[in-house]
């Protein structure tokens, strides 16, 4: 392994898997492999290692088609010719794939809301991508930010939260996402993880507010 | 549940997980919650079911920074002030969380690389989003397109290989990637995974050929 | 009954109880009515039907000073010779009862905090008495009232929070209370239940945030 | 819980609720949580840790809206712009939640009048927020105290029933309460609760005598 020289917990991490799991999901990935994959959810979750949908979700291959991109966030619809990642994977997911359920998954802790938080972030690098990607939440994040009576632990579960909701009004205005939901053919959910204690709340159609989910 | 109208195999899958691995994870996540995330690796993954990251590395909270795109992309440095979501993560991961390594890891059967593959790929939506997305690929898709002696699946495996090298290759267009690297800070991984039978391929770094890791 | 025209419902109830647990606490209470009470904690709640503190901590006579009030509010100090019920209640509480722990519980769902946070309220009688007492939160009501991206359950539940703090604050501007509580001989906790679940969460006392108490 | 800091007693008071009696309400919480409170009775009793009217009713969630103050009283009508809690209290019972009962509950060994009846006592504290409040009384107690013929004991429960008495008069002086009653659509009573034998005395409403209430 030295001469690939490729991580040593990786390899023993996979190592546990071919041992383990894959054991008896073999068959499993072997027919996958060959019909294809047909996830019915897709989930746009956040980067952070602590908030994987597949461990939150015991999900297993073939179930979960997941883009990860900091703060979990949908850009708004803008056909502009450039490339946009998210939208991409979204396009793909609802018209190839036809998922059913659109789950828009957040987390406490969020180090990209914590930055959209911070009146005074440095850039992180000269191109300042994050700066310019965490101000898909700008508005919103400067009211949270000038409250001065809720505590710093309010603003962030609030920010967090909004941002599901901003992520799931993105998604709404991209065309296919708005048809198929009308027709009650696509589900979008808001969800977001308290990673210090498991917790994991849903959004309420209804209301918008975010309830606990309980098992 | 059903005033908050989650989907059952999702409830289903959180029961599992509260009920099983959390229970021994608990303190984990609890620490992780508080002392924030230190996560030594970045891996830039596809949004496939079939290809999970935490799944082929058996990994657990706090240990790897995951960006998930179609076909596990990295697109090159441009810091024209639109917002980037890999560019973003990458930067994040890099600049803050100080990440140790970079995987980007490409797998069989890729729907990316299949459309990139597709002469006669029509768009999904009028937004053309994939279209787009998957044109980063695109003097090395004509090439392969074009290739008659190949098989499908050669082509297929080829362009994914193909599509890992040029994220490293883009990676390293990144400055801070590129000083880090060279301070021997930072290293940079490919790695292809293959749905099929399991099997996990790594980039040689000096002929840039994938060989496959025996464990 | 009908002589006396007493509610029936509570002669019904009080009937309930010296034929129920009064039967079990009799001697309790007679020791109680000789020696005088002795209660170890001051609750400072609020008026609310579903928010009792006898009913959430199961207490028994002697155990909990209670005062009840719209909001659970505690004012500022004022010695300005003017009646003030809770101030004096509070401090009978720590000055003759001589507590040990003062617990300010607010919930969800309350309806002093809902008219604070009604740009519209109109006053309930020509006194406005209500609208006079939720003056004491105007500041952060007005902060609170403003957001436009939280949700109307959200922006609820925040101010009852801040409104426990609030108190907690005003609490510790009474001479006597600041003094024991600096001594250790008097702690201040801040409470929220919640009406609809049951949940009952504690204010953290570094961070001022509230947690769900697990029992 | 030693994070939280929260008495041990309550905490294990709170786990008795539920376990207990919340297993069999908890339905009767949610719907309460959705629709809101209709309380028909405002109990205005004592802050007194051996007469909590949940106790002594059997009250269960969203039967009795209670202001708790020492030696529960009722301040006269007075509009002058500063916070009455006790009138503001009372207002939004008559006016918002529309009570058909108000029940005024003193009660034996009442700590308040025992000071109002003390001739040498001093202020608590510097602010004497109980001197004033007991000033409420202080004409009967004035009466009462001079009674060289009736022994401690009996001046005592004579104040603690004049108090009643007299609380309810200013209950009368509040306009919106007085109007209502004259309609028939709110009822005002006195109750006094012996707390070394459970005995429950009621007012009659003709001769303003207090008569044993037999269950």
């Amino acid at each position: 392994m030295h001469m690939l020289r490729f991580p040593d917990s990786l390899v023993a991490g996979y190592r546990n898997f071919m041992t383990g799991r894959y054991v008896d999901e073999r068959e499993r990935y072997r027919v996958l492999a060959e019909t294809g994959q047909k996830p019915q959810t897709l989930v746009i979750a956040c980067c952070d290692s602590r908030a994987a949908p597949e461990t939150i979700f015991d999900a297993g291959p073939g179930e979960l088609f997941v883009v990860r991109n900091v703060a979990n966030m949908v850009p708004p619809y803008e056909p502009d010719g450039h490339y946009h990642a998210t939208s991409a994977a979204l396009e793909f997911a609802v018209q190839a794939l036809k998922v059913r359920d659109i789950i828009v998954m957040g987390h406490g802790r969020c180090g990209g809301i914590r930055a959209a938080l911070d009146p005074n972030a440095e850039p992180l690098s000269p191109g300042d991508f994050i700066g310019k990607w965490m101000g898909l939440l700008k508005p919103a994040a400067e009211q949270i930010q000038t409250n001065s009576v809720m505590t710093a632990g309010e603003r962030q579960t609030a920010l967090e939260r909004i941002s599901i909701r901003n992520s799931i009004a993105n998604l709404k205005s991209f065309p296919c996402v708005k048809i198929l939901e009308e027709r009650g053919k696509l589900n979008i959910h808001g969800a977001w993880f308290d990673i210090g204690n498991g917790e994991l709340w849903i959004m309420n159609r209804e209301t918008r507010d975010f309830e606990r989910l309980e098992f």
